[in-house]
């Protein structure tokens, strides 16, 4: 990819931002994160048990800790020679022949070897009355019986959903080394932007590229670092850029890549490594990248549909899988009305599911309100010119 | 339910649960937030247009600005009369039989009815040649041609994703007025407690339960305010909870519901119009529920895996319907081996799932370690006694 000459595909350039962002991401450690702020980060290690699980060897129930020889036969009545709290330490061994009362989580005494619970008892002054009769091991939960000290509970590259969080807890860490998250920064470029609360001028918009990749890419895990709009002058770019690269593992771009005179992103890039031009797609075909000493710099096109549209194709995946988060797969569904397709471009309609299959709101890069009405992106292949109602096409969800 | 005695349904007590927590949350008026916070909150109200979008006649390409009269026979040359750039405001009237240098999302000088496109051109002196004709209108993008002031960009119980943010954005919005986010209290009950990063002492043992029910919940779109312990002392969770009610909009317990001597989520909060008693399903049998002035307590038992299981059916649908998160569905799916449920309750299994179909890990309360390798909950009828191997069963996800 040249300077605006030859046209690359959609696969090989998306190949090219993967490759450029994990080995951005590759060159940073593992994080260490309190287990309280472990969720929805992913292992960097095996996390292997400090301790058994149970550490003790303890009461499955609420009821009495006996010798299982002593409720053989029942009914029986034995002396109670105390309680058993959680929380309190196993007390004195149990005597052959008496209960003593336990609950749920208490650790049973040496000596005990079976729990006969609440249910099957009846208290009658000092003694109780045992009118079932329970093995030995029945409701005591021996010591390491769930998780031995060093057994693996959670596998390296697991993204800790809240189930991890409490098994890593139980079996003793209070902090836990998570592969670092993405940082990402966001520079939309336009001399026309403002930010959102100003007041635009003649020839002014709100910039809502900015955003749209911010929100993006944290929904898909990463985290953002840097949120900055860049007007059309060379110089401010650079220092927008230059202030970014010390913040972000990778910095995204909108605007500044196409055609026209002013087009700061090409302008200040293209002196500096970078690569302009076109991947045979619509919308989305003036795409750039650049390796600045190791940070990438993702360049996607200004038209908000373009820009997103991009991101979804290009960063999307690659955020994803770093982040932990399972990849989107795509459907086959129905369109509901004929479409046309740019020869040689891979096309991505705005589409929209409803009962009777997906419609779709054309081709044009603008329409911010046809994308927020949007769920899925339809996706058509290079070589397809039209596509006719009821056909099958492939669509990713939004 | 009453103190111990009849047995209620899991659909009666989740939707009992669901009440409670929806009027609790009906008490609170909707939030506002920039919209840069904006991303994964749920729209209030209609999100309406403030300006048009466009909100200038402008440029859809880089290019020419021309009458369209003036290029309707080519090739021709026009005099070029300057430049305008996004950002520009629109300057000068047109001059029919002229052209103007354009960048996209430049205005549309007042007069020029047509882009042609920077390709289709070749720069000759001060003037240019334009080698295709276009029609009146083509690559002008109208002032609202995109959404006019007033419309509709997102209906109101919208779940902000990007594309949402970059509309609201792009309307003219700042702010926006989102549903309240549900704020929960977790209070994990039990004498054997501790903290993650402490030594236990005899007889104790991790807090996984809070940990867990905390990540639970951020995972389904609510806010943890409150993370706390209690001791089994009625003064130590009396002031736990009294504290927890001034910061959270419901307070979720586990530990201390069931049948043993020192139940103190029971005992504290029987008295104040608690009811606690047995729902029909296992893990998560004992369980319990009381209104303290609109602000619901919900209480799970402590076992790990009773807590998970109790926060799952009973909490997890509505955090996540109040959220604006999809319903997670239930599949079908083949169990690898035959297991056997108690008549009477409902049955959820830790399950696995594998090539050769679901694998279960038994129905003990306590193994936090199945539960961390589990993806999914194999969901047993009531009246199920025995399921064969190769049978059909109910998943849900984890």
């Amino acid at each position: 990819m040249t300077q605006g000459h030859s046209t690359r595909s959609v696969a090989d350039h998306a190949a090219l931002v993967d490759r450029l962002i994990r080995t951005a991401l590759s060159r940073r450690g593992p994080d260490t994160v309190a287990v309280e702020d472990a969720h929805g980060r992913v292992a960097h290690t095996d996390l292997r048990a400090l301790i058994d699980v149970p550490s003790f060897r303890n009461s499955q129930m609420d009821g009495y800790a006996v010798d299982a020889a002593a409720v053989a036969e029942v009914p029986v009545e034995l002396d109670v020679t105390g309680v058993v709290a959680a929380g309190d330490d196993g007390g004195d061994a149990h005597v052959p022949g008496t209960a003593r009362k336990i609950m749920t989580g208490a650790p049973v005494p040496r000596g005990a070897d079976a729990v006969v619970p609440v249910e099957d008892t009846e208290a009658v002054g000092g003694r109780v009355r045992i009118g079932r009769s329970r093995r030995s091991g029945e409701y005591v939960r021996e010591q390491g019986s769930d998780v031995r000290v060093g057994d693996v509970v959670v596998p390296a590259g697991t993204r800790l959903e809240a189930r991890h969080v409490g098994a890593i807890v139980a079996v003793g860490h209070a902090s836990v080394a998570v592969r670092p998250r993405l940082r990402v920064a966001v520079v939309a470029t336009g001399a026309e932007l403002v930010a959102p609360g100003t007041e635009p001028g003649p020839g002014c918009l709100y910039d809502s590229n900015g955003p749209t990749l911010a929100a993006a890419a944290i929904a898909d895990g990463a985290e953002v670092t840097v949120r900055t709009r860049s007007t059309d002058s060379a110089e401010h770019f650079a220092a927008v850029l230059d202030d970014a690269l010390t913040r972000a593992d990778v910095v995204v771009t909108s605007g500044g890549v196409s055609m026209g005179d002013f087009e700061v992103v090409r302008d200040v890039l293209g002196p500096r490594g970078g690569t302009f031009g076109h991947v045979g797609m619509q919308p989305g075909g003036p795409q750039g990248w650049t390796d600045l000493d190791g940070t990438p710099v993702i360049s996607f096109p200004g038209n908000p549909v373009s820009t997103l549209v991009s991101y979804l194709i290009f960063a999307r995946p690659v955020l994803r899988d770093l982040a932990g988060l399972p990849a989107l797969r795509p459907d086959d569904a129905i369109l509901v009305d004929a479409v046309r397709s740019i020869p040689g471009k891979r096309q991505f309609l705005r589409g929209r599911r409803t009962p009777g299959g997906i419609t779709t709101s054309g081709p044009g890069s603008h329409l911010v309100a046809s994308l927020a009405a949007a769920d899925v992106l339809v996706d058509l292949p290079e070589d397809t010119t039209e596509v006719p109602a009821g056909a099958t096409v492939r669509v990713w969800p939004l």
